[in-house]
């Protein structure tokens, strides 16, 4: 017997991704990553006070895709890490317009024994500007500045800045190099998978209704900061195929296949801004370990029960007991 | 000089309250609160795995207002309090609609050195049902089940199930039971209120933009739970008087006077649900040591950096270091 | 020559119901109804004054699915049949939030030669109250109180409630009882067509734009009561197979083919709460004399047009003149 | 004691009316009344078939303010009237974009042993055309064709039309031409008022929600038809003027004064569109008896509870029991 | 390699339009044209000052399907042509509920050397009145009132209107007759294609977003003014085929085979009023020159660089330097 | 006789500014200004091909706050003017987001006998970019990057730009410099408020529906890009005092008594975004000559009428017969 949500769902797993990738997608990659290979992240840290004395908080900054210092929250437990070695640590992205928020709202993985590294990502509601120069007009919203080029477009900044903080988290001396992991929702989850797929540092991710997949349809279809770019398009029409050049190389879709690590996607069936078309997309390019997460009925968000299942997903990837 | 925000605020602090008390007011409540005296809790707590090593996490029950098994989280820090003695307790009441949460939400007070009891508010999104005779119609939602009699009101059975939460908390082992504090938001926050006004239990309160305040004017004005009562009352004009007289016996504008122990309350200027002039309208009846937290431009929600005061001021209460 | 809406409506007469019946379904209704068969009505009635001299009205009770009395009124012409016998009846169910009216809404059936029966649903917005214990929490709304179990859901008691409320409508000494007819819209239509393929009762059934149709469909893209369902399981994901498979044994698209008496069904091509595809779903499946009105640009609503022809059939099928 | 809703109450009957009377305003309706006083009316009258033994149902037109023929159902009971006479007979005017209905509608009127005309408002929803000339651009709707000249105004037509209905339900052999009494809602309501103003013909009213109140307070405020006059003066600037004077001849808030029978009048104060600042301002010029029923919870829509009110205030004006 | 847009719009190219023509059709418009073959235009024009030296203004009129007076502008440049000879003409169709505009909003034309002719739709936002009878009532706007006669149909009028005005803007002394180009958005871009079939006066079209497009699927999906029809549909069920019959003589769908001109016609994918199915269902049947522009990203408006464009092919077909 | 219309009008008249300029505004500016007295503009322009024989288009950017060339239009009549003398020169200011638009756009003023200069405003819609640099992070859109201080502040750069968009306007050789008028609208209107205040450049302005006036008041009450830097606060609440202060600097409110040209000012009572009490305030501080033009039922929007008011009064001003 079937029902009408396992017949979506189906639907969805046989789901062909269409690939936008450019004949010079790995060129473009290799030249990129190469560029900073080498270059000295700068970071800085800063113990500061807070409530919780179960927790050792420090400020931190990191330069990433320029000499943009970015900020983030860099957490460990108070005690020393039970077996005497160090921590694995937990690298957080937030989701579009928010910030790396405040040291409490990563107490659950401390209580886990997890370092966790929370990044701003830039000029976006955290403390975090941009040196990024604005060559164009643009659409309201961080997401079209630069466009009209992979080399200033503004995916590529902060996916090199995604890329720097899973680095920067490994730099530290109390984290365990060998046991950084991923997680994020949204924006974060698209930065979760494309850093999965473009450096060797993470060793398992979480992407939770994840952006950055399938864009052709998504900026035909979804709700979601693509619509900055769709209203760019509007605007100036003969850049049409420019921006989906630039957005091409930022695509999961074309990326996925990459990945080397487990990972954990969800998605919600009703979810008209990372919707599940794209989210599948993405996700049907992965060969590594991969586990869905569908929601039938849920929306753009992130329910308290699929965090309690990353939570596990990321103890065990951790060697942690979960 | 002066602005238009300050010019709002001032206009809020000397809002005179509408008092809808009636004569019977403080009988009610004494008779009511005598029956359950020594009505027994007949609690429950049953420890649980959960991912997070550094939290004792017990899913409990008691009993409310009626056999009803309230149900809670009890959670404490896995280690022995610093000085050998035992927790300060946090009670957590939730929003309208809303349940009591994951262990993990609760991290931050595990990570401050508190135990925290977070409970159910009954029927609504948590795993507690309701025993509540339903002896007419209602509007949809929780609020009118029962509205016609102060007796059968959803309102009383709530709030002897919050008073009872406290001593619950505070009857935990673990628990320093002169150091029980509450805290809630919106439902919750009105929750912290009239238990506060009620209940020798608690030491200090939390209240960020509660409901419960200043009724007559909510239920005209406000987009609150309250428009249940509204909507109520459309279908049934003949009960308006009864309605509004069953309000009045739960309303912390008629009960504030009586609370005894510091508080913290917020709220939004832009809050169209639990508004501005009937936060204040209550808060501007408390007598003990109070502080408001006043945000212009925040409609019905809890900042980041409200919470952070929040966990501030729960620390001094407890005589924690914060 | 054929048009857009045509093959709107081809598509829909051959949509192939997916039944979603488990193996039991025939036994769980077999013993259900069995256990309420020799259970007395235990019904009130009680003459009433209102403005309308042509027209006898009750205030009446009975009881349903449990020892909660159900509020209903039962109107007569106020002048004896005209053929010195007894008066067909048509009951009346409501749709979902509302209550049994107010006697002068079925004047109109008075003045055809009808009595009426009109009924509330339990809880909703009539006097009726319900004494169903709530085992679990719920979302907001009537339809998840019980249900995890088909033995506690709310839809098993008001189905049981509309069953019994034909055989009081039947039991009425001015009812002829082989002439009771059922109307309903929504929540209305629904439970008529579900009494009709449980009941031997009804004569006749009209259904507006009905609910309880092919509930998976509806819980994934309705904008309707379901939704409470899918914010249950939402907030309570691992309950999805058991909200699932307790709707089925409700569904009329698991039941439609029971029915043995002619039916009238309409729906709106603009319907988002009562999908069309949902309404022809079970219509589909029904094999007795039936016919299907369809409005192309109606939404969620009966047209007085729709009205007419309901009464018109009922008239043919009591054998009134229309 | 007093609370925020009976605050709000006194405001509203404490409002003074601001008058936006033109000098000429008595002599515009003396004149305008004169020159259709020997006018015939023109009627026709065709009994019809329903499925509704007990009514009987004429469908009907007379000629309203140029040689349109409005259409309307004439509608009485199967039988005599009980004590050998004739009917009163209640007048119905429906709301803005409405029609004249169905009978099955004003069954109830039946019931209590009223005749019943229920009239088209001109070009609406009902049946009826319209052969007014449109001298001017407009704006969506039927409000402002002809805005620019009181004499051009569709509120002069189909005030005329609506005296002229209460003329030709007085002209029926059925009815008691005594006991000819009106009702409506919104524009109904308005139309009830205004032909109570204007005419000598009924005896009675009831004013559901009613418009043409106070206009310039809710061309500036309301939601609600005179919209349409704020876009057409939002299109044509210059026009500002001549609108506000068209509509001062047409507005109850100059008329009201002249009322000499009893009329009930109904108002929300969540009405957005006929405001409750604009029915009392009418409201509080009415001389004659009269009651105002005021929900402090309803927006624009007439509850069951009011439309009973009405029945009975309708019975008791019409010297039937009620 | 392809991308989801890509994939869309071949989808829309290949596109099967329903024709829905009843075979009266061409005899219709036979008879139709023939009747207004010799009536007069009965034209005047009026010099108007404005503030723009460089532009002739003439306040025009010149009657339409009946008696009507239709108001347009007829702006020319101040300077005679460049050659000594006279101007092409555009001929501008406002969108619905629009009005003819002022002289500035076409002053890009007059800089291009052409002269224009801004027509009023009769009834709507412009200056220009109706003498159309209404014979029935109707849905809220200007599309219901007499749709149930293709004879007495608002569509009618204003298609013969829209060609009589072509015939206007030939006639003026300034204008060259054999260069007479039309132009329109919505409405006005269906009243260019209908215009363009119908009529030998126009050299060539530009048709955005139009209208008046495979109305059997708009009527059923789109929001724009056939919601009109729809609601009146809704209110008079009977009716249907009717309103449908009627549209089918003003279906571009059903005449665009006839166009014998070049015509450039826009569409946006997310354009939900005049909808991509609809427009390339009639652009499908064109067999002249044509061009589609097509905008992936834009709802329903005409963007500045569409604009452009259409500026550009009207110079070109205009045989000014563009 | 007054209405409710003109009562609100005379409210507005009458309210007094609330001032909030800081005590070192007039050095801030003195400064400001001077450090930009003899930055050389380093102007560039292009004659570009349209297709408007009548007019000459140069694409022409400028230096402005900083290193970013600014783009504009500079449009002159193709004609030598009339009298052999210059033209008089139209600044022209665009709304939030927007962009210089299109030569054909500025048509109107060619044919008056106008010079235009059409700019973009940095980093929106138009082609310009942006070298400010981002210190802090920041709410969707461009109003709170740089928000904290005045000397970082996004208003302080478009406001430089504008003052030297007019210098730019008076610098072109076609250009009289004494005839240099500004235009904006909402946005546009600010600009061209402040540019009056501080410039000595123009001669006269039209400022529709201004913003950038009494912004305590907006900030709190507007639906308007304000709105930005509430949510900025809503997430930093500390900054709230940092935020008021740098919007004072650039506030009309402390602004425009220094204004010494005519200056014509509309605002519309229904406008949420550029809210009519905040236009008021500012234009009541107003001490050159000046007009105000008032819609009583226009929201955000310029309409038609008010822009021929706008190009007559501009005529006037620059000596052009209107």
């Amino acid at each position: 017997m079937t029902n009408s949500i396992q017949n979506r769902i189906r639907e969805l797993e046989r789901r062909s991704p269409i690939l936008t990738a450019e004949d010079d997608l790995d060129v473009f990659w290799e030249a990129t990553l190469a560029s900073y290979a080498d270059k000295p992240l700068n970071g800085t840290r800063e113990l500061v006070h807070t409530p919780m004395g179960g927790m050792r908080a420090y400020k931190s900054t990191y330069e990433g895709a320029d000499d943009t210092p970015l900020h983030a929250w860099y957490l460990t437990p108070a005690a020393e890490p039970a077996d005497g070695g160090k921590f694995p640590c937990v690298v957080h992205y937030h989701g579009y317009g928010g910030g790396k928020g405040m040291p409490e709202q990563f107490a659950h993985y401390i209580l886990m024994g997890f370092a966790v590294l929370s990044v701003d990502v830039r000029g976006q509601g955290g403390e975090t500007g941009s040196r990024l120069d604005q060559p164009y007009g643009a659409a309201k919203g961080w997401l079209t500045p630069g466009i009209l080029d992979r080399e200033t477009a503004y995916y590529r900044a902060i996916t090199i800045d995604a890329i720097r903080a899973a680095e920067w988290a490994a730099a530290q001396p109390e984290t365990d190099p060998d046991r950084v992991l991923l997680i994020g929702g949204s924006q974060g989850g698209g930065l979760a998978l494309i850093v999965s797929a473009l450096s060797g540092v993470p060793k398992a991710a979480v992407a939770h209704i994840p952006n950055m997949c399938q864009m052709d349809f998504g900026i035909l279809n979804a709700n979601s900061s693509l619509s900055e770019a769709a209203e760019f398009v509007s605007r100036h029409p003969g850049h049409l195929d420019a921006v989906l050049r630039t957005l091409s190389y930022f695509d999961n879709v074309n990326l996925a296949h990459r990945i080397r690590i487990p990972v954990m996607v969800s998605c919600g069936l009703k979810d008209l801004c990372c919707m599940p078309e794209t989210v599948y997309a993405a996700y049907n390019r992965i060969v590594s370990d991969k586990e869905m997460r569908v929601y039938p009925f849920d929306g753009h968000w992130v329910s308290d029960g699929q965090n309690r299942l990353a939570m596990e997903f990321l103890a065990r990837q951790a060697g942690l007991s979960s």
